[in-house]
């Protein structure tokens, strides 16, 4: 292994790959697949797909399986070090035991927004075993793809904009915030968003045929998207979405 | 004029469009160029390429001279909703005078994001003289550019980022901001940040071939960075840059 490309492919919709990510997959040799197991099946055969539609250049995949992780620790930050050190681990077993060129990492939306693959690379560099040039290709994120699907800015003019998860939005937001996007909440937490003024917009399964889109005031439509998202989550069993508020 | 397409194209490099833009590049008939006049001739250049590498489809270009705008107001938010009508107005009169079926206007990015394409095309529907249908196509931005550039992501495990501009950062961050990312920022704003534990990645002209990087601790790279700021400006006539900030 000589090089490492880590490629973020946008959210769901096959065409929502850059071209320059187009390019570099097609200069790979071998794909590693990290989460097998742990991942949605939709997912794979979406990225299966994807590698279907847009690369002729010879390849393999080795599928990496993770690692077992504790989903409701009490020491999150703790939990979350020692897992990437256990993938760090096995990335650098199939590193040493690949004799190609140029191995690639696909990753959905982008990966320098809460994703671990970065971190992980990092990792495998520090353990000092293995060594490799590597860089990153950027991605559509689900920012923006619940943005464009909404047909929306992101902030009134020359307002901050927040990215946040579910669990953070769960502790309070900090003073000042009137444009947010909330990320990886498993807990329909905006309903605990105090406000009568608080717009929400709201996106599953963004990027794909899937998708379903509901905004409006968050006091009105709250219970809409709460609903809706367990309908959703039942028939297809499992669900991805984000969503963006703002207040006044 | 029946539909209406707003085309995220990346920050820079022709490549870093998505398949997506490309295809919704070759269904327009015309594509509206706004701020002609305003704009730097190398970002024209870059569009014109852009469009020469990946349009096939027979089209036309429309070219939108910008209004005259104010550029330090002191009602910053008055001046840019008149700007906004006026280029609403100008807009109107060339989608009347266009018989074509499929229009479309290029966004440097993603249109949600600091851009102002999306409020103007709301405007012209508002003013009710006419309609069409419309679509926005996302885009990658020069937030995960930078962070692509320097192989980095944008938070700590878990934790928030904020994306504002140098006027707001001037004003002060909310407390608890550890990640921000800082856009439009004409005056160095991050010499005025404080505390000796903050990090910063620089970049400039990201994704194009004279694009530069910095980054290290904030007090021992920011005076490099206002020098070498400096220098690429005069050099080049205008610059474009974007940093984040990491505090702890």
């Amino acid at each position: 292994m000589r090089e490492l490309l880590l490629i973020g492919i946008g959210v769901g919709d096959p065409d929502q790959v850059t071209v320059q990510a187009v390019k570099a997959m097609n200069t790979a040799d071998v794909f590693f697949v990290i989460g097998k197991g742990d991942e949605k099946q939709e997912l794979v055969d979406l990225r299966t797909g994807l590698l279907a539609e847009h690369v002729t250049h010879p390849h393999r995949v080795v599928d990496i399986v993770d690692p077992p992780r504790d989903r409701t620790p009490s020491d999150y930050r703790g939990v979350v070090e020692d897992w990437h050190e256990k993938r760090a681990a096995l990335f650098e077993t199939e590193f040493a035991a690949t004799g190609e060129d140029v191995g690639a990492i696909l990753v959905w939306g982008d990966p320098a927004l809460y994703d671990s693959t970065i971190r992980i690379v990092e990792r495998v560099l520090a353990r000092g075993n293995v060594t490799f040039e590597w860089s990153v290709v950027p991605g559509v994120t689900s920012v923006h793809a619940l943005a464009a699907a909404h047909r929306t800015v992101l902030h009134r003019v020359g307002e901050p904009i927040h990215i946040t998860t579910g669990r953070r939005l769960a502790e309070g937001l900090p003073d000042g915030i009137d444009n947010v996007v909330v990320m990886l909440d498993a807990h329909c937490t905006f309903t605990q968003v105090p406000g009568d003024d608080v717009h929400i917009w709201w996106g599953a399964y963004l990027g794909t045929p899937d998708e379903v889109l509901v905004s409006g005031n968050l006091r009105e439509v709250e219970e809409q998207i709460v609903r809706v998202r367990a309908e959703l989550r039942a028939r297809k069993g499992w669900i991805m979405d984000t969503y963006m508020l703002r207040r006044g």
